[in-house]
């Protein structure tokens, strides 16, 4: 298992050593790992990367050349370099799990630790999240607008790295595709990984008809021919049936596949079933890819296109319309030396960025008539959610906008991970990870799936703590109420 | 090491299986990695990554669980199984050593190997050249934007994995960041790493002014205090000031910083540095972040920010306004048994993909007066460019557009980095590749530098390779005329 200690800001590094020396290594605190805005306009987000963080957290530690290499910057001192030696995450991490649909503002992990440790954590906590999350949610709107097609991971060669490769492949599959081309992933991860020819394969030989024979008799039960070499209906459908005929069929064989990658595909993938159709190679899917996308796959299944199943490359591995995922890591708690619990708030100018307080739970509440997820409420850690009496919710900024709810079932998203150091979570398959996902989906109003424009899904605070935070914000404001009003404007 | 052998499509592995069952596995081929397009509307990209190729050429082997994963997909036999026992890369690769400039069409990177081999290694090179020669490009651009400031790269945390963060990072540098926050990348590869503080450092303690004064005298000679937790003005510069004075300035520092994160930054800039100037603190630098790139950063700087220094995070570790490279990789000549090398070529209907055929090297002619760059010219390999004598370009597509240069310095830009398997190239240092791409920038004209509709830099084949080039097309049109006029429209 790599080590992914050294993969922090140096900022982490230098706070933990400023904890240390002025003896607030111990102070516990709370963090909220969460985000504010769903990529590309879409309804829901989806939560992964949680088994990264898990085997990041078991193997956090310091090497002797790590603390050599803290040596040698000059700024820290022996004391510090010592501790380090022994450092270990010894704190409480909650989360939701991986394949959770998940909505701005709400945390998808917290953190209760020594300052030092919570603190230290941040850097590859968000790093493996963002990345994860951000491409299962991707994944979800192609798989999505595939209606029901099935959707292959194809980008390693344009994905930001090894780990962009390897473990985007990873959220895709969770996300709802159903293979990629990245054989590690499938050696690792058992993500089932698929693959053919490229174009190269058909020009090494002296003809296409040629080269399509001779890959039909190498893998007769995976022939899928790439067509668009040199003339996608002039050349390269007439030689794949060809092949398939003279190869294929003698050997009874019938389910083959065409890969369309480039030319307009609608029109071609229309043409190139009718084509296979009147040769009697009806069980011939027709498999198509060149820089697709959600919107690229919704529009030419609009216009009829005949194509069975999709390879998607670049557009999935770096989520390229939009390819942050913007999460954060925000202070919203500590702990006196008694144990009471003390909330932290993050004052700013623009709204959408100042945090909930405090250590906290969130419920999200299912309608008992037909299971659909109407809401999530954030709560106070200990407040408990009463499904025998009707619960008013409220808009949190609009707090004239209310709902009643009777007939709900509530179910906690917050689970724990680790307790003291130790991890007390049984780490899901992730085929259980994926399935877990679409029946998450499902469980969403279409209204709120819809790629544009959704239905904004409701998540309210507790009256508790929603007047808790109101309290925080007035008693900051009375120092501040005109820094407030004019922090960071004219 | 990592070994990344199996970071490869599956049909890189399909297709190996083919040559090898079809008697083709050591028929030797020419591939080039190209680029088409420059990402932004650029004038220039940099090429980056070859030390990583490097890496993964030197250890590329299959391990034992790698053969047993491939016999369990059931699609290869024994016979290959074992011969991937043995498969190592045998061949050559040239290339333009990092930190060049580049641009579309121009090998970056060619292979000679036998089919197997050079097919194989696709995925991984177009993989580590893709992500860092985009990571290099962007920084460049915002370097440049930045107009002589310091720019630090900042973007871990919404990298994509973590190769994205610490890769990412070293590309940066290459492209001219200063430093990275990233700590592992500073071990690893000796980019710059720093960092300070948090906002959860100023909310750990009582209040902003005790947690700036305990961080200078923690780091008194690297005291960069974040001033916009509360409010900028009201409170973050006037407290920074009270903790210079009470702690620096009695220890005779007066180099401090403070770092905006929020707001209006030309604004805020100008109004901090009226209030430091005004407290003395003159030496004091204003450092700034916050979603920033090229565009955003010329924009404020254009409106008399008083800023010393970025720190640029998610659009420049995700190059987010474009965050794909697209290198592609093109078989572009075998060689029959008798080693004779036969061009081949790859038709599109879209002309700007056609690829250029036969083994070739890239030469950049630099004015004799002042060493500009003025057009780089693709030949066959064997082509020697003659500076004695007067040189005439034409442009490839409208070849009436001619023009001769005299007094012109020919320089090669593909140099050999493997022969026959074995590393032929002295790696320099990152600190040397950095200061080349400087200069490699230095020497373009202003008009190709230019962000926006920058001057398109001449890229022209020589007279032979171009004929060579019509030929094929030539003799390819007379059996498809149709086919390539038709080939993926209506």
């Amino acid at each position: 298992m790599r080590n992914f200690t050294m993969l922090c800001d140096f900022y982490e590094l230098t706070m933990a050593g400023g904890y240390f020396r002025t003896g607030m290594a111990d102070k516990i605190c709370y963090f909220d790992l969460f985000f504010r805005r769903i990529p590309d306009g879409g309804g829901y987000a989806i939560a992964a990367g949680l088994e990264q963080v898990v085997d990041y957290i078991r193997n956090l530690h310091f090497d002797e050349a790590d603390i050599d290499y803290l040596r040698g910057k000059g700024c820290f001192d022996e004391a510090f370099l010592c501790y380090l030696r022994g450092f270990r995450f010894t704190g409480d991490i909650w989360a939701v799990p991986e394949g959770t649909v998940v909505f701005p503002g709400e945390p998808l992990l917290t953190v209760r630790a020594r300052a030092i440790e919570a603190q230290f954590i941040e850097t590859y906590l968000l790093l493996a999240i963002n990345h994860q999350s951000l491409i299962a949610t991707k994944a979800s709107r192609i798989v999505r607008a595939a209606k029901g097609r099935a959707i292959s991971e194809f980008g390693a060669r344009r994905a930001q790295g090894a780990d962009a490769a390897i473990l985007g492949a990873r959220a895709a599959y969770i996300g709802g595709c159903t293979a990629t081309a990245t054989t590690l992933t499938d050696a690792l991860y058992g993500v089932p990984a698929t693959g053919t020819m490229a174009h190269s394969w058909i020009q090494l030989f002296d003809d296409e008809y040629e080269a399509f024979c001779a890959y039909c008799r190498c893998y007769p039960h995976n022939a899928t021919l790439l067509v668009d070499t040199y003339n996608v209906l002039e050349s390269g459908i007439p030689n794949a049936i060809r092949a398939f005929r003279d190869v294929l069929l003698p050997q009874g064989i019938t389910q083959c596949a065409v890969r369309l990658d480039s030319g307009d595909l609608a029109y071609l993938s229309r043409r190139a079933r009718k084509m296979l159709d009147d040769a009697g190679l009806n069980e011939c899917r027709i498999i198509a890819s060149n820089a697709l996308d959600e919107y690229r796959i919704a529009d030419i299944l609009n216009q009829g296109a005949c194509i069975d199943a999709f390879g998607v490359g670049e557009r999935l591995i770096t989520a390229s319309s939009e390819p942050v995922f913007g999460g954060v890591y925000k202070l919203c708690a500590v702990e006196d030396d008694d144990g009471n619990i003390l909330p932290r708030i993050k004052i700013s100018e623009n709204t959408a960025k100042i945090t909930t307080p405090h250590f906290k739970q969130v419920y999200r509440l299912y309608n008992g008539t037909d299971g659909h997820a109407e809401a999530d409420l954030i709560c106070l850690h200990d407040e408990l959610v009463d499904d025998s009496l009707p619960l008013t919710l409220f808009d949190p900024d609009y707090t004239w906008k209310r709902r009643t709810m009777v007939n709900f079932t509530p179910r906690r998203l917050l689970i724990p991970i680790f307790r003291s150091g130790e991890l007390v979570y049984d780490l899901p398959t992730l085929e259980e990870i994926r399935a877990y996902c679409a029946k998450e989906q499902g469980s969403l109003w279409d209204e709120v799936l819809r790629p544009d424009n959704p239905h904004k899904y409701y998540v309210d605070l507790s009256e508790r703590l929603w007047t808790l935070k109101q309290e925080l914000l007035k008693s900051h404001a009375i120092g501040g109420e005109l820094e407030l009003a004019h922090n960071g404007t004219m």
